[in-house]
């Protein structure tokens, strides 16, 4: 017998009201708007669990688009322990850390004409070329300091630790002693830098090494959440260190555009998750179906309401 | 030769953050988030300018989401001069009117266990079916004190000066003066019983008769703004009064997640719609590739600013 | 316990392939493909039922895709014995009917340029304003024509009545006997047009007459089928016809690019149309998410298959 | 002055057509259909040219989804020279290769009992999870026999040449001399195998060595193509490869569901490639919006129409 329990409650826009306010009075909504409000009580659960340690998987560009400081500030704040994400994120993060811009510009852009102005596009983000050349009059030297054998997130350790910019995400993650994951580094501006550096020197990078930390991580946890923005590499790899456990996620917020429908890894829901033991069978989990530049700061400034208290 | 002028600028969460601020601290980031705060300011600019007619475009299934009270308060507050709407969200605004709720339910239901406890769903909504049978002794005898021959919106008028509830999104329009436009109605709860009713007794609604009045608008109107939720006839019904005037919208918000690669009306871009005139050359104009439970409140929610000033 | 017993069947490409036999191929596997093969299978069963009335339901702008051929042979093939489509549809059909074309364009169109030129745009197809005067000059006068009170599908009849052209939709549905239902015709430039009409001389259609028949097709039906193209209003006109019937659909068949994720109708699942009692408990229904203009020629041209035998 | 010259013709369905004649009748069509046989188009030229090198991103699950066989006949009838792919797809592949099944299931499965019955859920597709246990039994023996040091191409070479089974893609491509590339392969069950085996044992492969010969082929050919299914890390490591050179793709076809408004790689639009000069500013490009398990079938089916001549 399907019981009818909870009505639904209409959305009421107050004078002045704020993000955590709105979230409240999202909760006795449904479709996108309840979602929403559901990840925003599980973010806040995960958050004020002490003995939780919470998992960021960062995809999509999310940085070109405007949302460095509020990750820099998740690290900063203590809402993230590990950090796995795209080697475009944090080419992106080292680029602005240099003092080096992204601008607005616009999707509807003739890209052929950019390409003469040596202007790269991402959406309706601009990019000078020449930012590269700097980024890698940055690299190259840094690649020569590093031992004869190291893994990926000690690559990004060492890189980070030469950032000078207290707002790079990838300074911040060094600063406060969280490991940065970075699964498909060699697929990105980076990974072309390490290319060129070893036509003429050795570089010995680990593709598996930093596995062992990263499972490591998941064993010792007394409980485990897991925020994931996107999809791509990092959910897959964040989630997939948990099959080799006996545990799984307790908590689990995915905050995608991407659709089930494909059969693809992005889209696929944490329900199908709980089907391979990645997502516990009474975990609270939800997707919210929106734009991630979005819905993470509205997660994030939701939470920050609890600090008052 | 493009020029680079407006650097990203990173959003910021602080405490106790409003909409509004949250909004405001989109303005310098790009994709999604970006696109949002060029629809608020649209909105701000829309709501401020006295002599911009205002067209909504309701479709999708706000109500059961939760969105009633939203829009209520927007027609309450003069937001909305002209409203564009489906069958659907009509008659689950009178259902709410009766006193008779939506449920918060899952869309990962069984739906025949869903049918055999007569219950509807709507995605993760849910609704029982005698809630129609209650309607059903609403509308027949409504519909037996109507004129021999009137439009859909002379009709919609009729049902929302019966209906006793100060939410309710029909009555607020009667109560405003605002006129209800719903070319497919018969495409609803309505439609069937008006068809029941037609089985014994006439009744006269002419389909073409409310364009009249929509278009004299569009002629009248000395600028004309459009908030187009989801798509569908309401968008496109709005968008073409213009065609038949020398005039086009001058202010444009759409928040869709449908996609332009369809070729279909609702997914297709407010600049496609430049090429027909119906938004015009230089109108300020943006769409929002999101979830609108999300987005519709946000913006009105950061309008609401304004009001302190 | 859950049961193992279809292993996939890899898809084999062999030399000059009909699509049929793709289809064929198909049937072992999973994702968009699976869903396709079960469409054509089906499909198959439908068109073979000739105790089941065919319902077509046609969204989105097919005909200026090129879709044209294809729905008016599924009329004159019989697969069809109740149309219910968009004004759009209708409008773009009697435009091809008097010689005039739509032409292939790009959607990365100047739509100031195109404005500029009278061209209007729908998605990466191109219209010549003019047409639309072409156009008014047809219906004018057969609006003069029309009986004092009359129903959508009579009108559509009456213009269908008035097109020399055997390729047409409109006028292979008149030709077939076949009503074609359009329940927001007023948008559309047909309602401009009536508008226009309007606005000097008395035109009264009905917007509620139509139910009557296609109603009594749902009683009378032994069983029926749906194939949906899309969505929209053609959609839920068709399933709702059921509501008020103790019957439900046998067939159904959904080509969208839609998600159920926003909650709407056009992107509902048909299983959340089974708790409505639309589609039957037990009836065989799919959904195939991928763009319908590949879609539909494809079941169509898989269904041939069996012209053979 | 925007040149109408091409009109639509419409797609016109024949008795036991072809592939390949279905696509040339989609050749006047426009939305999906339109750049589906624009892909024919390109697909058929890139082929030809016997000067071209050919590259495959192949992400999503396409191994599960029964497209093994189509990729392994890409290979094996020199369709590919370069395969950039996903740890996903090639452990399907080597499963599959030791007589393993994938079964078909259902998306509307309970996860929950499909964890109790061990049944890992990829959308419809059912894998028993002893599977994996068989893998491991394959691939830890394998392990030991590895050089010191070795690219993630190489391990794969060392896999696919264990492989008995003539219709694996990794074997294919070993016995094809086709290099296969995986940047992310610590994201998939051979990482996590990986990772047990450097419990006790060293492994050393370099993330960045397969870089070198990626890029050199971008150097040394005469002209590029690129066929990307799903985006992902596949597609921007293809892309980028052209970075460092004077070159750019001089074909570029890319089938997904994925959309270009949230900014992510996987659904950026070829021309915003253009801007980066990962593809040529003359080059024949085209995105398919629709499933890639109906669309990659279908070109290659198309294709090979060409093989009567």
């Amino acid at each position: 017998m399907v019981k009818l329990q909870r009505p639904i409650r209409h959305a009421k826009i107050t004078n002045d009201m704020t993000v955590a306010e709105l979230m409240d009075s999202f909760s006795g909504c449904a479709f996108g708007a309840g979602r929403l409000s559901e990840a925003v009580e599980i973010y806040r659960e995960m958050i004020c669990d002490e003995e939780c340690t919470k998992f960021f998987g960062l995809a999509g560009a999310m940085v070109p688009a405007g949302m460095r400081q509020i990750v820099r500030d998740m690290i900063r704040n203590r809402e993230i322990d590990i950090l796995v994400t795209t080697g475009a994120n944090l080419v992106h993060d080292i680029i602005e850390s240099m003092g080096l811009y992204h601008y607005k510009g616009t999707d509807a852009a003739d890209d052929v004409e950019l390409k003469f102005n040596a202007i790269n596009r991402i959406y309706d983000v601009f990019l000078p070329e020449e930012h590269f050349a700097k980024l890698e009059e940055k690299l190259q030297p840094l690649f020569s300091e590093l031992p004869d054998k190291l893994s990926i997130a000690e690559l990004l350790t060492h890189i980070g630790e030469k950032i000078d910019d207290e707002n790079s995400i990838l300074k911040s993650a060094c600063d406060m002693g969280i490991p940065v994951y970075c699964p498909a580094i060699q697929d990105s501006i980076i990974g072309l830098q390490a290319w060129l550096y070893k036509q003429t020197k050795p570089l010995n990078v680990d593709a598996f090494e930093d596995m062992r930390g990263l499972i490591d991580r998941c064993y010792e946890a007394t409980r485990t959440g897991v925020l994931i923005v996107g999809g791509g590499v990092p959910k897959n790899f964040i989630l997939q260190s948990m099959l080799v456990t006996p545990k799984s996620f307790d908590y689990a917020i995915q905050l995608t555009m991407d659709r089930p429908e494909t059969g693809g890894l992005s889209g696929a829901t944490l329900d199908e998750a709980r089907s391979w033991g990645k997502v516990g069978e009474n975990a609270r989990a939800v997707t919210v179906y929106s734009d991630a530049t979005i819905t993470l700061p509205m997660i994030v400034a939701a939470k920050n309401r609890r600090d008052l208290y």
